[in-house]
């Protein structure tokens, strides 16, 4: 299956399943060593482990690990479906022609000091890929840590990783370490494993794209520095989520260091964070910021239902963690309101007089007299048509430490809840502090995430209810490219956004004073003069508001005309703006996610609330909408303290309009409309500014 | 010594270092049971223990736990320093009687089913309590759990906990197991433990008081529902502060849940969370809201420095590791800035030519080919002028496993980086995946604390560089009372506030057309008519304002007193408030921390940036000027988009006068200004209400 997903996808033949790659017969390792210091080692080592054909190569030995090895890949004499190449720079073109010769359709370039170490390096690795590419072969790498899949046995890693669900494409090893780290105490392991490097090759879009189709897989964590064409990354990620493999992503680049650092790491072209958050949102992508937020939520996304809504029963076995875990659900948006009386009055006949019923649920000693009150309680919450989901928080699992009869008994309680759980549909996720024990295991192996923090048990059904809450948007096709752009003056600009039907106030150019007057006359004062020519004309005294009639109107002239002498004038009628909201709309090219709308709130308010929102380009009107009332200061709009709401459509129809018109157009960086006026009774961009790319 | 720390303190007997409740000579336990379903089994095995005398009182039972056990706590017949009593409610007073008869100064009331239970046992606890303190002893809870003093080798409680230097005191036992289950992590543990219950005689400020002259306690963790005299909390906590006891606490009241959940739980009277954030910040307290952090920011007081600042290295072996650790710094308020020129070259020098030295530093595979680059980069970066901590991330402590002389190397490498952050004063906090290792050990060994995920490590170094950037502000002294207020009407409320230095525009109560005409007279115009005798007179229309002339007033006044007709009203000069900044100042007594001031922005930014900032008060107006400036919408006072900045002097002077004013009058439960117009000349109270208690 093809998998050009978009105008801007890379050509190359299609990755498919990645079969070659993930699953196949028999295995070279070029540069496979003896020195337990090289990669060529450590990698020949653990693939020795399988039980396919592993062949070594090894341009001076005879014998590699105690086993006989060929100079060349072509000298093997069998089919060769995989070739891995951990050898020197210098020596890579070599081994991947021989590896081709020898017939391979994947290659593993564990070699380093391609693409990433500079112009030279780059210019032969894309001769290396044209070449693969050419042959009908895919390549991971260069510069990557190998690749591994539990299903198929296949080991070619310097290091091992537990098994289980979770497919991992990392361009970080260490960070794949530590995420497998971190799943092994949530009970989980690694389905695959592919390190992408420079991604010369197979992205991390062909890689999301070939687990999404691995029955093996059932969520897929990203650790990506650099997202190619991150459309196509976005909606390869989209689909794997509707495929049922939610995509977990950890990327970088919120700061100046650590986008100086993944272009000294991978070169890497880094995303800005609100750019990167916006193609999440469309996707439906799930944007983590450590190792350990990643292995959390993969718990819950693989294991939990996402709930109904964000109503939260808090259900404690203690006073001081029903109330710590209520805060801490609440700092993460989840509702624990008071529960009708007909549910408290069922909870408390599950249990003692002294327990709190009210939600949060405090046992209050129930669990020690009678551990099954926990399933009884549970099964009425998730029953409940006034609870979204549960949130359980304390010392379930460390019951069964008190003799064998209450261990058995308290295994049986995790199994009831699991199962009663499973039974309503419900959404439950617990954290206890006795969270490695059996009673914890057999929640999970029920199918409840089981934490050992209330902050991260908490935080991932906030986000689990997020899931519920604002769904992915989609990612919006790129409409065809229109004629491009040349002229970016601001008359030329006004009437390109105009002619995409973008309101703007009457205006007219004028050059001299005769034109000026003949213009005026054709508008209402009170009227506004710019100076033309300069992009920082306000800063510069070149805007002059508010004038009330023709003698102020020649007073203005006379003086920016001879101060500034610039080109042209505009003189435009004053809009109205009592009432109005001033807004900037903006779309800027992204060279990885293609045209970005940026929304916020101008005037003073920029300054104080720093509100800016962003999307995919190009946004619908109803899109745009959201976007709009997404902003923190969205109350100005809708009317915060008496006044009067905006026309939330006119306004979001400006920016659809816009977004849809810089789509059209990828010879424009960028497109700003700053201020546009949001009024009671419509919008009216005031300015307009574009830059070529 | 006597704790008399201000005029509200409760009295009882000096708590001072309550060496018997801690260090008793002999202990009874009454209410000792064979029943392992109760807490005076659990208390009393653990209490056997010990290496001091423990005499068992059970009244119907001649042996307990296979020893000799008396009916009562006089016919033990030797003297006993400290009385734990487990008995049922109905027989705790008696079991109090005869303990203190047999010369217990200490009582550890257990017994639930008392003050939290309502009203009578309420009563009931009240005049046990007042027995206990006329015997000059003192009692801990009841309902409580109990106490450990690892030091003196007292094990009165019904769980173990580890040994180690943090002193615990909780409102609830799973609370402080959790704890403790976290501070094993981190190769900390418990000096002493306290269970609050109740706090019916000794609260969590005693036992701050306490804990802050114990030798063997380090840090203290406290977990509280209830404050009691919060001034007195915040005190103790301050001067164990002093002491070198930093206080770490986990509260709750955040929602409405905790509240609902607290009071069933103690009994406990909640303080709403942005008085406790204030009493902290007053304090130098570290509230933290979960057990997690807790034991995180513990490991960090207890073993590193406060950094002078926030200039942070960033030091990993992994490239995504540097990029991820980063970001997290950042988001922590961190600065990870590129290092000069001369330490980019230091670093360079001890590593190899692939690694990032920029900052952050990826040693990029340097860690296998030399372990002791380790503690020679992070010498150079903690001995540099242009770095003020070092945030470690990645593998430290894993390079041990692939070899016994690598890791006898990595230990050495540990001890070296300990011993020159020791030597060089720096602060280093470090997080590895690998951060259950010897190597990891050893750092912690050293004082170098270590984590586990980088999101910890990140925020405890946020917290330690917050903790130089905004030190504890102090408990404010409450003045002497002065004369009560009785009349809160508009005018009294006015003189009583103007009588205090505070600004207010010239205005005139009138109460007829005459008195009206004669005060407009006085004025200068526009001005504002405003319907007095009623709270919500804005909302009614019963202020017009820009009242231009005679015939207007005249006209507003007919409006107003046919519509409202109210006892009076107040004409009043209009304020010119082109420029100013509307701000909202109040006071509130709080029940537990006394006068809280408020200050937050008005207007339209009132419902934009729900943006309040509160402190204990009275304040003075340098620390009212801090507060104003730690607003988020602060630039506008300052001067947003080319404002003029206001006078924040005046507008501070305005919060300090208010917050003394307030101080003095403990029947006042409430007074707000609001709007205050804060303006480049000046400042200028626009209302005035007293809300009495």
């Amino acid at each position: 299956m093809t998998i050009t997903l978009d105008a801007t996808s890379r050509s190359g033949p299609a990755a498919g399943s990645l079969a070659a790659l993930f699953s196949p017969n028999a295995v070279a390792i070029i540069g496979a060593s003896d020195d337990t210091r090289k990669y060529g080692n450590w990698i020949a080592v653990q693939a020795l482990k399988g039980d396919r054909p592993v062949h070594l190569v090894n341009r001076t030995r005879a014998t590699v690990l105690g086993r006989a090895a060929v100079r060349s890949a072509v000298s093997v004499g069998s089919p060769i479906d995989l070739a891995v190449i951990a050898v020197p720079a210098a020596g890579f073109e070599e081994a991947v022609d021989d590896a081709l010769a020898a017939g391979a359709r994947a290659i593993v370039g564990i070699s380093a000091g391609l693409g990433e170490a500079g112009e030279e390096g780059r210019r032969l690795e894309e001769r290396i890929t044209a070449k693969v590419r050419a042959a009908g072969a895919r390549m991971l790498g260069p510069n990557c840590l190998g690749v591994l899949d539990h299903g198929s046995g296949l080991t070619l890693a310097s290091n091992e990783f537990p098994v289980g669900s979770i497919g991992v494409i990392s361009q970080s090893g260490n960070m794949a370490l530590e995420l497998a780290t971190l799943l092994v105490d949530h009970g989980l392991g690694v389905s695959r494993f592919a390190s992408l490097g420079n991604q010369a090759d197979l992205d991390a879009a062909d890689l999301i794209e070939a687990y999404a189709g691995h029955e093996g897989t059932a969520a897929i964590a990203v650790y990506c520095e650099d997202f190619h064409d991150g459309r196509r990354f976005a909606r390869a990620a989209e689909r794997a989520a509707e495929a049922g493999k939610p995509v977990v992503l950890l990327t970088v680049g919120a700061t100046d260091a650590s986008v100086r650092n993944a272009k000294s790491h991978t070169g890497a072209m880094v995303s800005s964070g609100i750019v990167v958050d916006a193609a999440c949102r469309a996707a439906g992508i799930e944007q983590v910021s450590s190792p350990a937020q990643m292995a959390h939520l993969l718990q819950a996304l693989v294991r939990s239902r996402v709930p109904r809504g964000s109503r939260t029963a808090v259900f404690a076995d203690g006073g001081g963690q029903a109330s710590v875990a209520s805060d801490c659900a609440a700092a993460q948006g989840l509702e624990v309101a008071e529960f009708p009386a007909e549910l408290q009055a069922a909870v408390a006949a599950e249990l003692p007089a002294t327990a709190a019923v009210s939600n949060p649920v405090d046992v209050a000693g129930g669990g020690e007299q009678d551990i099954m009150c926990f399933p009884r309680v549970l099964e009425q919450l998730t029953a409940s048509p006034a609870v979204d989901a549960t949130l359980m928080s304390g010392y379930f699992g460390g019951y069964g430490s008190y003799g064998p009869e209450l261990a058995a008994r308290e295994i049986e309680a995790a199994r009831a809840m699991a199962a009663s759980t499973a039974a309503c549909g419900g959404t439950v996720v617990v954290q206890t502090m006795n969270w490695q024990s059996a009673g914890a295991d057999a929640l999970r192996e029920g199918g409840v995430p089981v934490y050992r923090g209330i902050e991260e048990a908490a935080w991932v059904l906030g986000r689990l209810a997020r899931r519920q809450a604002e769904p992915a948007t989609g990612i919006p096709l790129l409409p065809a490219a229109a004629t491009p752009v040349r002229d970016t003056g601001y008359y030329p600009s006004r009437a390109l956004l105009a002619g995409a039907g973008i309101p703007f106030i009457p205006a007219a150019e004028v050059s001299t004073e005769e034109e000026l007057l003949g213009a005026a006359a054709g508008l209402s004062y009170p009227l506004v003069l710019k100076a033309l020519g300069d992009d920082h004309k306000s800063d510069r005294g070149g805007v002059i508001l508010n004038i009330a009639d023709e003698p102020g109107l020649l007073t203005a002239w006379r003086d920016v005309t001879a101060r500034l002498a610039p080109p042209a004038c505009s003189v435009e009628q004053m809009a109205d703006l009592s009432g109005a909201v001033e807004l900037l709309v903006g779309i800027r090219r992204d060279p990885r996610f293609g045209p970005i709308v940026l929304v916020g709130l101008g005037g003073v308010f920029a300054e104080i609330l720093r509100d800016v929102r962003c999307a995919l380009g190009p946004v619908s009107v109803p899109q745009a909408r959201d976007l709009l009332l997404s902003l923190r200061g969205a109350a100005l709009l809708t009317g915060a303290r008496g006044r009067a709401p905006v026309d939330l459509d006119a306004a979001a129809d400006v920016v659809a309009r816009l977004s849809e018109l810089a789509a059209a157009h990828p010879e424009i960086a960028e497109i700003e409309c700053n201020p546009v006026a949001a009024m009671p009774g419509g919008a009216l961009a005031l300015d307009a500014r574009i830059v070529l790319g």
